[in-house]
């Protein structure tokens, strides 16, 4: 708990308490404040005798040998980015879990089969640049390298530090802090054993119930669109309601639309984006950009709330324009879909097993209530790495289950019982 | 029309079709663009003997001496500023058809009481600061000086050629093209007779029913509004709609309302600007700042409308949010309020008399009936030169109603009728 407070020195973010710690996070990816804490890692990682390598899309591998120098080594992974209003511990937890794991190790002088590696996945948040999880996409090859690399990143934060006046592609931006490492982006060149990852819940689950660790089993679906707007400019004092094709009015009568739709579907359905232009006053706005984000338990859920979406905003965008003949019309694009996920048997029994461990010195009668299975509502990292290796996850609970937000707070005891449930989970399915 | 499209050549904005005036205008009051138009129109005002002063808003006069020199000049003005995706008419028009008749009176040699002016009123958009008509309201002691001086740009034409990274104030922007003038701002220290105005009508009634000349005898009311939505930031991938407090969603719902409760007072609301923060496609936004322009035939209409809408969107504000103990709230700031204006008797005979004598000459039995009189949806500099002095304005006829678009046009036919109008309007009033 020490360190994840100490790394959190670069890129402090909004202030809510008079404490020194009481601050959220705002380390946007490959920003200066990005390239510090890459650094203190490097360096953190190389004094505990581990190797580092990092690949053409910055992901940070550091690996402390095993017995068996051929064998693949099992990670613990997470990132240390942020949303532009974050907090200390989405993905943060992760990555500090992975170096307490390795200290721990060397203080007890534990040897292992294979090496054990923590790695520090770039750009997890999709904040900076608009596709989440994108460096562990292209490492399991489901994204192309090229794609990345000519990702822009987001116009909307250019209020932020780490803005340029043009907006900047991954790749520049990888190049600006020194962070495009010579090792291909694959699971071919840093094979991995297994990969696991210690995360907050994000979400209100445990701490409702009063529960220490969630088992996470599956990670429900996602897409992530830009959708664009096209009206007519037009002066707001002088033209009739009839007669204004507002792109500004089609949006929000889409918005209020998609919570109904997805809810009645058991989904979600937000905006996060809206950019309208020409940003005037006294001008109804021409154009609308927006980004919507649809999630469901089950990938067919998603591609439904899709289907019925695309219909009803046709609709909408119809109606407005359409007593002057000009209506607005609506353009989709799909930036990132992520289908739902059932993590690995192997990976999840580790876990359940040392979490059991874990809290079995709990002072209750049935410490294993105290344990549960759970869907992780957030996309990981995770969630790229099973598609080519054993994997699976650890939530522990979080304050309000709030999280993306500047108060986001674990205890000091759950990050540790956590970390312990990581550590043993990795040595169990090392001895497999 | 020449000369018009001349003035033009600063500042294009979106091309529109393959002719070299085919373009919108996108020349922001106070940038570079702006310099240029001011310079050009100083140096032709003084190629027309006429004696140039600046004051400390940077509006530019121009007058050409009449035979009492102790007289105040009667006055044409408009103004050169355009919005960011304007068109070549808007304000360009009325300054133009000044500069046509003090060309035409020296041309026959005309001789005035009075002196005849012509006047550049800075910011009337409102676009770049969002106060329009600043500029005369400072002149008519409407708007303290001071708090015209210290208005901040809108950020969110940061994009556009005239943005610094920081917004600028008025001041420093009018510092830093040299149009600081050193006359005080006020109708006591530049006097006028009366001003009149030349404008398009910006609103389909002309176009539609084929009449020439529109006599404007008062203008609607108008308030501007710059609202936040406060709620709490939170992540779309893990909170139900129940617990969050989306600001953005609220918004939508706003705008959704506004425009129910507007139509149902005849009334009109619209919103040119939003801003959603953080800005990421993975946080519900907890923070939403908008701009709400509200306008109806009488300022009690309007004054109703808000009413109405504090209590709606109180309502919706609550509504939000509600589920976690955490409801949205909505603050307002009032940042413009123009009340519904009547113009002067004597310049409205002025310009009705002569329209009748301009287009009598047109092949129709009831020359007359091609003569309306007409409301002013829009806000003009003549509504602030009204409270000083006797004022009134002229409307031609524009394509589609179409104004704040690139597209926006008049035939260089319904523009000579203006002119010739406004020419001899003025030359009626000053023998009055
Ligand atoms: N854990 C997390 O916040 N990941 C970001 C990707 C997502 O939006 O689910
Ligand atoms: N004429 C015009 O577009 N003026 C801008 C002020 C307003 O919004 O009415």
């Amino acid at each position: 708990a020490q360190d994840l407070h100490h790394s959190c020195q670069w890129g402090s973010g909004i202030r809510w308490g008079d404490g020194p710690t009481d601050t959220g996070m705002q380390r946007l990816a490959l920003s200066e404040d990005d390239k510090s804490v890459r650094d203190w890692f490097i360096q953190t990682m190389e004094d505990l005798k581990c190797n580092v390598t990092v690949d053409e899309m910055g992901n940070i591998f550091a690996v402390r040998p095993g017995r068996r120098a051929d064998a693949p080594a099992t990670f613990i992974g997470s990132h240390l980015d942020t949303q532009p209003t974050g907090g200390r511990y989405d993905g943060i937890l992760g990555v500090l879990s992975g170096i307490e794991a390795i200290k721990t190790m060397n203080d007890l002088g534990l040897e292992t089969e294979g090496g054990v590696g923590v790695v520090n996945w770039t750009n997890e948040e999709g904040a900076r640049f608009p596709v989440s999880m994108i460096s562990s996409g292209v490492w399991a090859d489901c994204i192309p390298l090229a794609h990345a690399h000519n990702l822009k990143e987001v116009p909307t934060v250019a209020s932020l530090p780490t803005a340029a006046s043009e907006p900047e592609t991954m790749k520049s931006a990888l190049q600006k802090i020194g962070y495009m490492g010579d090792v291909p982006c694959s699971y071919k060149s840093t094979p991995m054993a297994a990969h696991f990852e210690l995360h907050i819940e994000q979400g209100p689950y445990l701490v409702t119930a009063g529960q220490r660790v969630g088992v996470v089993t599956v990670v429900q679906a996602f897409r992530w669109f830009r959708l664009n707007i096209i009206g007519r400019d037009t002066h707001t004092g002088t033209t009739a309601f009839e007669h204004r094709a507002d792109a500004l009015y089609a949006f929000a009568r889409m918005m209020v639309r998609a919570r109904e739709v997805a809810a009645a579907k058991k989904c979600l359905a937000s905006v996060g984006i809206v950019e309208a232009k020409p940003g005037s006053v006294n001008t109804v706005p021409g154009t609308v950009s927006f980004s919507l984000d649809i999630r469901g338990p089950e990938t067919e859920l998603v591609a439904e709330v899709e289907k019925e979406l695309r219909t009803e905003f046709d609709a909408i965008a119809a109606a407005e324009g359409a007593g002057i003949g000009k209506p607005c019309r609506v353009e989709w694009n799909l930036e990132f879909d992520s289908p739902a996920v059932k993590f690995h048997e192997d990976c999840i029994d580790c876990v359940q097993q040392s979490a059991e461990a874990v809290v079995a010195d709990e002072p209750v009668a049935d410490t294993k209530s105290l344990v549960r299975t759970i869907m992780s509502g957030a996309g990981h990292d995770s969630v790229f790495t099973s598609k080519r290796v054993p994997t699976s996850m650890i939530f522990i609970p979080c304050k309000d289950g709030l999280s993306h937000h500047p108060e986001e707070f674990s205890t000091a005891e759950d990050c540790a019982t956590g970390a312990s449930v990581i550590l043993q989970a990795v040595v169990r399915y090392d001895r497999k």
